[in-house]
């Protein structure tokens, strides 16, 4: 093959796959998820060079959930598969992503751009000769799609994919031809970094939509801050922030919210969830005049089954998008610097003070003499064992609705997805999270999941121990889909699940005793010892932790239960 | 609500969700794969009564890559999956299965009519209100999508979806929203079963071209047949067998062909792969002057890297679509018929015998004093062990490759997936196969998958054991990506994997001594001992046997070999 014309001409000529992991490093990213296959192998031949460490996952839907948890640690995060097979098993944890605004650079190792043009029928393929099917689908669920059929476009569309990955917050999926890997481009472009700045707003009409916050801001009597996912996701939280501590304003977190705010703030006043709100909550939001709505996602498990009650009329809604003030949109304005804007002119304000939360147990639970662990003392009581900078991860089942009833110490990050809600998420987001946790100096990263839910995903823990990291891993042992349960079918037997010696699974996938130690509790005793034993809660514990942790089968969060007996409804309703 | 105006005219209502079952009933299916979620927990309890059994996965994948299995051996099978996470998860499962021409009724869950006309913030959904976004993707990899959005018409889509299944071979798509599956059908149409036939040739059409067909056939000196997957998928079988044993013609199968035919006829010949193919085989083909191709399907791993070497000029192409005889095409002209009159007419042929594979050890294996395990070995002494009427199930690595060496019994029917190649696949696919064994009283199913595919799927084994299966398992322990190694990075990292101790996984999973057992063989002579272990062996054993088959890192069959060195070639063509 004659060499490239044009490549001669460059300067500094890198190879397509040197640039593109070179970027990846350049945003942040350090371990990069994933599997091989022969149409991504010689892509990841680069991976060393450009600074970057391959993880190995052990499937791709685990890979794309592990992605997902690291990107929501370390901001962005990069996922490699290989055609058709590898990104199709990945589809779920990507769509995940996308709803959830998670953003993961995904790329696809595709048949050579001769192979496409020829239809050639390889493996991998649906012997059809379309090599675009698989983007197509793709397309639902990334905001942008950038095939790299030809070199000379390769580098701009690298940098506008990872771009807008990271300044939309949501996946976006990259071709990578195999025979693409080695052409040659720019290599100078390396050495200036992408811009990922927010485009700023419009001054004025910036000023404006201030001006009309701060006059409904003075009017209040008892105005109320409420803290959401999207605040976390468009990177608000700073502004957020300041915003909280200046004006000591009573703060409410939805409950994919949690984490975004500092739970030991004087004025944070606990959850809100509507009918599902922590208590004396919702009586405070509800009766504000004025809630300061930052990135809310009103869907039915994030509203305790659409039970949030706030009027449009007393709501300003802060979004990434846009702010709405009552009725009055205000399209295009992002919100971080209208709320940064805001706080520096607040000047004072009348605050009527809200709720306080805290991590004791129900006295129904303390003064029960049942050893057993539920779920209303679990909860509380796992908000006094947990640290400042944990990271806590919950999946869909009873945890994500129990953790609503835990109060974070400073600076925790709460992981779930709550919007998305696909099980075995919990397990493989984990292993993503544990990493960045790693590479960041975050000591713990603490995982609670189910016993079904796990059932999807537990060959994610080899994946931790193959990286040689040391997450504290409960299983609740509940004996299946409790959550289902509540809404349909409470003793159905679709609804039961194969009971699996669970702890034994980490000496199977590779784990030492120097590696990993596992533990069962069944009381409340036992589990009060554990979370007393120092070297098991300790964040320089080098070793993987993984507890069985058994709880009632027909047990659930009050909140779980309202929720669910609102979603049984409306699953029935014409 | 008012009772549906239109439901009380009906005669013998039945809801829709038992319409649907009993329909799949009707068809054959028995048992009914997937994951509950809370958009298909009230269709679920509608299954006892239409007679199927619910087999509970641990996840969507592997319960669709069981879907998979299952219809390879039933002629059809069902998925339910819940909306979003749920069918996303099967989506490689059933891209694999449009791939490979497998019929799977895929049913997902949906959230109501009523939410989806309002565009209702609900979980599992993308949070935009679009209910269609995953029913659009999977049109890329479905033959029908069928929406249940109206009573009126489900009876009529649901039929129309399950006999496009069958007669296309290829999954659909049904959407069963929650609050139709309680919507009331007319029962009476259940009287009338499915027409599954195909639709009959045009008679003068057909004529000719069996007339045209049959010129060739008399004018060839040394025909041969060579049969592949699309006539086991298109159902071809029979009518193929009658032409084997009433001609005499030498007959050979192409790799995804394995299965199809009775390899113990006398004038059976062998694998005809290119340069992959049986010893004898390729000499014998390529010289042949008319090639008689039933069901071809000239994919990269199906040819050992596109050197089918078989011109056009001589050859007959027989397809479920259409008949091309040379370069005459007959669009439209479905082979089964086809094959059935040219074996009426044909009268007498030039036959020139062809090779006599057999299953003896290569020379040089015997004489060696090696005593590992070596993929030379292996392939042809499991073809003595094999019995008539087994399933054997191979995996893509090794296996996939190394089965091309086995000289099948009569009747044995084989799976794996040499187009669609995703790993994996084969151990989802083994719980489905061997569910389907026990319901048609096969005696046996045999899987070998590789030790890294097995790691993407393994819980599977959990749901074998929960069903009371009782498959031959063949874990082949060679340290990680053997076959990838063989296209590219021979020693690198990305092909290593995490070692597990595999054999304790069924004990983990709930299995007993009564109902499983677990066996390491690291030598020739163990797995002699193994195979002439007449409870291992036998098929009226009811326990899960699993084996840890140790062979070397660096070994690979010929065939892969070659076929691995073309990808690797074609993959860095520009
Ligand atoms: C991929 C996927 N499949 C199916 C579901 C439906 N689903 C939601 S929760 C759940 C059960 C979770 O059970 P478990 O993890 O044991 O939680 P718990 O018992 O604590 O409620 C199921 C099957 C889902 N959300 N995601
Ligand atoms: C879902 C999926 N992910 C990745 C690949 C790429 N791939 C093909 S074969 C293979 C390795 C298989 O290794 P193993 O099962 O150990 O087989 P063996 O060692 O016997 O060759 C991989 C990673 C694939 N085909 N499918
Ligand atoms: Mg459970
Ligand atoms: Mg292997």
């Amino acid at each position: 093959m004659a060499q490239d014309l044009r490549s001669q001409e460059l300067k500094n000529p890198v190879d397509v796959a040197e640039y593109l992991f070179r970027r990846l490093h350049q945003v942040g990213v350090r371990s990069v998820h994933g599997l091989p296959g022969d149409y991504n192998l010689v892509a990841l031949d680069y991976l060393p060079k450009a600074g970057l460490h391959w993880v190995g996952n052990c499937n791709e839907l685990n890979a794309g959930y592990a992605a997902d948890g690291y990107a929501r640690v370390k901001g962005i995060s990069a996922l490699v598969t290989t055609f058709g097979v590898g990104e199709l098993s990945a589809a779920n944890a990507i769509a995940g992503a996308y709803s959830e605004y998670v953003p993961i650079v995904h790329v696809v190792g595709y048949p050579t751009t001769a192979a496409q043009r020829d239809g050639a029928l390889l493996h991998h393929t649906l012997g059809n000769g379309d090599f675009n099917a698989f983007n197509k689908m793709f397309r639902q669920i990334s905001c942008a799609v950038s095939l790299l059929n030809d070199p000379h476009e390769a580098a701009t569309l690298i940098d506008n994919a990872i771009r807008e990955c990271y300044l939309k917050s949501r996946p976006v999926y990259i071709s990578l031809p195999t025979d693409i890997v080695t052409k040659k481009v720019d290599g100078d472009r390396l050495n200036t970094p992408l811009d990922l700045s927010y485009p700023p707003n419009e001054e004025e009409k910036e000023d404006y939509v201030v001006d009309v916050i701060l006059k409904y801001l003075h009017a209040a009597k008892n105005p109320v801050i409420l803290v959401d996912a999207c605040a976390i996701r468009h990177r608000a939280l700073e502004e957020t922030h300041e915003l909280i501590e200046k004006s000591g304003i009573p703060t409410f977190v939805a409950p994919m919210g949690k984490g975004a705010v500092n739970e030991t703030l004087p004025n944070y006043g606990g959850v809100y969830a509507g009918d599902g709100s922590n208590e004396g909550v919702r009586e405070r939001v509800e009766s504000s005049d004025l809630v300061l709505s930052i990135g809310a996602v009103k869907s039915d498990f994030n509203t305790a089954g659409f039970t949030y009650r706030v009027s449009k009329l007393k709501s300003i809604d802060f979004h990434s998008y846009g702010i709405t003030v009552r009725y009055s949109e205000y399209p295009g304005v992002r919100m971080n610097t209208v709320i940064r804007k805001v706080t520096q002119k607040m000047g004072k304000l009348n605050i009527e003070a809200g709720p306080k939360p805290n991590n004791n147990i129900p006295h129904a639970e303390l003064s029960s003499s049942e050893p057993t662990i539920t779920q209303a003392w679990l909860w509380p009581r796992l908000g006094q064992w947990l640290k400042e900078n944990d990271i806590v991860i919950t999946e869909t089942g009873t945890s994500n609705f129990g953790i609503w009833e835990t109060r974070f110490p400073a600076n925790v990050t709460a992981i779930s997805q709550v919007l998305w809600g696909s099980i075995g998420y919990a397990t493989g987001s984990c292993q993503g999270a544990a990493l960045a946790a790693k590479e960041k100096g975050i000591k713990r990263t603490i995982l609670f999941t189910g016993d079904g839910s796990f059932q999807l995903t537990a060959q994610e823990v080899s994946t931790m121990i193959r990286n040689n990291l040391n997450p504290i891993i409960f299983v609740i042992c509940n004996d299946g889909y409790t959550i289902e349960r509540c809404i349909h079918g409470w003793k159905a037997a679709y609804n039961d699940i194969q009971l699996w010696d669970y702890k034994a699974l980490p000496k199977v996938f590779g784990g030492t005793p120097e590696t990993m130690a596992v533990y069962r509790v069944e009381t409340k005793d036992e589990l009060e010892k554990l979370f007393s034993d120092k070297e098991f809660s300790s964040g320089e514990n080098d070793r993987l932790r993984f507890v069985e942790l058994v709880m009632p089968w027909d047990d659930a969060p009050v909140a779980l239960k309202s929720t669910a007996e609102s979603a049984a409804k409306r699953n029935s309703q014409a």
